[in-house]
């Protein structure tokens, strides 16, 4: 690692490869023998087409992602995304079932009232959201037009695992997954529709990612702006008007980088060995301590807290004075917060945990 | 200028200060010593948050932004400001006059027509667009909710100076600034609203500004998305969710350079220089003629044409053998187009019409 750069456990914006910014650097003036940055490319150029088309390709490998599904690169954040699900799916019922895992959640299902009813269906509110609601489908709605979770909670350190993901039979399963795309295998069968930002796992900030099956695409309802319906993003192959072309390209390199790494699996690999060094000491620390259900703990964003608010802040304070930066916790719950994305390497949980150590032998 | 860089002639995305694209291959992997690259930050931070007000400062300086009118850093192009514009402003007549200057004007007034009636008072389509209206104040119907016009017009190459900017008295002007804004002087007094994607003047595509005086903010329609409601943004400093921060820290670096350039005092006059130097040439031609009417004419557009297909495609496919690159006119009108934005320079100007002058003495 260049000796300049710290160790950013940033909940997103985050992390990059160091490898992939080191050839985003040295393309900056001229890709591939263009003449030119990405960047100054017209969107309509072939140079840049190819560039497009491989990150799409690139993503549908990694995620095995079937051929009846599209991939769409969009603007806006997940936030955006809150709007256009249930302007684009709300066709029969105008009601959708929510899962409450967190204030994106719960973000997400106020922004579908405003079109038709969100049933928030269960809720680990009362808990402070530190687990994941145990769901029985056999109290599933049956008469809405999708039902709406978020695979990995940011603030809270929570995920749904691969193997939790509700059966929601014929109705349409919405996963958002922006805090942990592309972390570790998830069967995108299950799902009908996945969006996500790609500021964690994919890339800088103004790209999200939508991954629809083409059946939900063309229903959108009357008052959806151009902009906001899927069909025109699909029937243009991301190009009805200037995509943001260079977080595109960034999202390629990252998933290049991604393959090099050996694809998901690898990835999940080592994603699994790298929180489970973190939760590892925090279990058997007698400082720190994470509240989330062992089984619904995240594998990118980890919480723990010292129970004095004090000791977090000179804890936080401290750490970063050694290069392990931005671990404060998210505002609305405090205490610590490692966010260990794919690019964060092994040996930054490792001087995390180093420190954590130090740390505790002076204040125990 | 760097030997292997082209003259880039794209209408956008387009070329920019080479200047500028060597400041961020070099600040890549660690941005003024944060350890971090621009890419890698929260959005929250304090190094970040310097970022988005210093371009907010700067653009505010740059373009003698009054304090009673926001500036916003928003996703999603100049077509979602189709939407955009009338969700918050279709406020009492739910109508709007728009003048058809163009293909993007016109999808402009398409989109206001979901939301109310987009009034098309003036258009210059049957004469394929080569002119601005003449217009006639009188004739402004007065029962509409804002006024819409298109600065300037990419495809066709043609602009409203700005002594020609419609008064509209006491209804708000809107003006899609796109593709020449910071290219000249306009009063911003005489809008309300100015919106323009960054990917021709400002950076790379993937952010957009709009610039609106305050009292039009806080009116927006009911079915607005949270996203597209311009007080979501105004009332979080375009902070509410992750913003496209590496395209506003491109454009903050644009904006420092135009500065350094002089301000648009100097920038507007080297503008005209380099397209008084095109219009010349072309004007005593006996081979390229340019059919936009001489007082609408654009600064960072110019069209140009042989009369004869052949000779045109041979003359795009030729430049790009030189080095002019993407010189092939939009494929709605044909012949040629020299987008000439800010960042070209005065040589790649000149040796344009060195080449179209020996062209021309090859066809004459």
């Amino acid at each position: 690692m260049n000796n300049d750069r710290v160790f950013n456990f940033s909940a997103g914006p985050s992390v990059l490869p160091e490898e992939v910014l080191s050839i985003a650097a040295k393309e900056m003036l001229n890709y591939n023998n263009s003449g030119m940055s990405v960047m100054e490319m017209s969107h309509r150029s072939k140079v840049y087409e190819s560039i497009i088309s491989d990150a799409e390709k690139h993503l549908r490998s990694l995620m095995n992602i079937p051929d009846h599904y599209k991939v769409l690169f969009l603007q806006g954040g997940a936030s955006t995304q809150f709007a256009m699900v249930p302007l684009n799916l709300f066709t029969k019922y105008k009601r959708a079932s929510y899962i409450d895992t967190g204030s994106w959640a719960s973000k997400a299902a106020k922004e579908a009232n405003k079109y038709g009813e969100a049933v928030v269906i269960a809720s680990s509110k009362e808990d402070n959201y530190s687990h994941i609601p145990k769901l029985d489908p056999s109290i599933f709605p049956k008469d809405v037009d999708y039902f709406h979770i978020t695979t990995n909670n940011t603030i809270y350190g929570t995920r749904y695992t691969p193997e939790n993901i509700p059966d929601t039979g014929s109705t349409p399963l919405i996963g958002d997954m922006s805090s942990n795309i592309l972390s570790e295998y998830y069967d995108i069968n299950k799902f009908s529709l996945i969006y996500a930002g790609a500021q964690k796992n994919m890339g800088p900030a103004g790209v999200t990612i939508v991954i629809i099956k083409e059946e939900l695409i063309g229903h959108a309802m009357d008052i959806t702006p151009t902009m906001l319906d899927y069909k025109t993003h699909a029937d243009n192959d991301s190009l009805y008007n200037t995509p943001p072309c260079y977080s595109i390209y960034m999202c390629k390199l990252v998933f290049e980088w991604l393959i090099k790494q050996g694809g998901l699996a690898a990835i999940e690999e080592k994603n699994k060995y790298k929180a489970n060094l973190l939760y590892s000491y925090i279990d058997n620390s007698t400082l720190f301590k994470n509240p989330v259900a062992v089984e619904d703990r995240s594998l990118m964003n980890i919480t723990f807290i010292t129970g004095n608010q004090e000791l977090d802040a000179s804890f936080v304070k401290e750490a970063a004075q050694k290069g392990l930066v931005n671990l404060k916790g998210h505002r609305s719950v405090g205490g610590m917060r490692a966010s260990i994305y794919n690019a964060m390497p092994v040996e930054g949980v490792e001087k995390l945990i180093a420190f954590m150590k130090e740390f505790e032998a002076k204040h125990k």
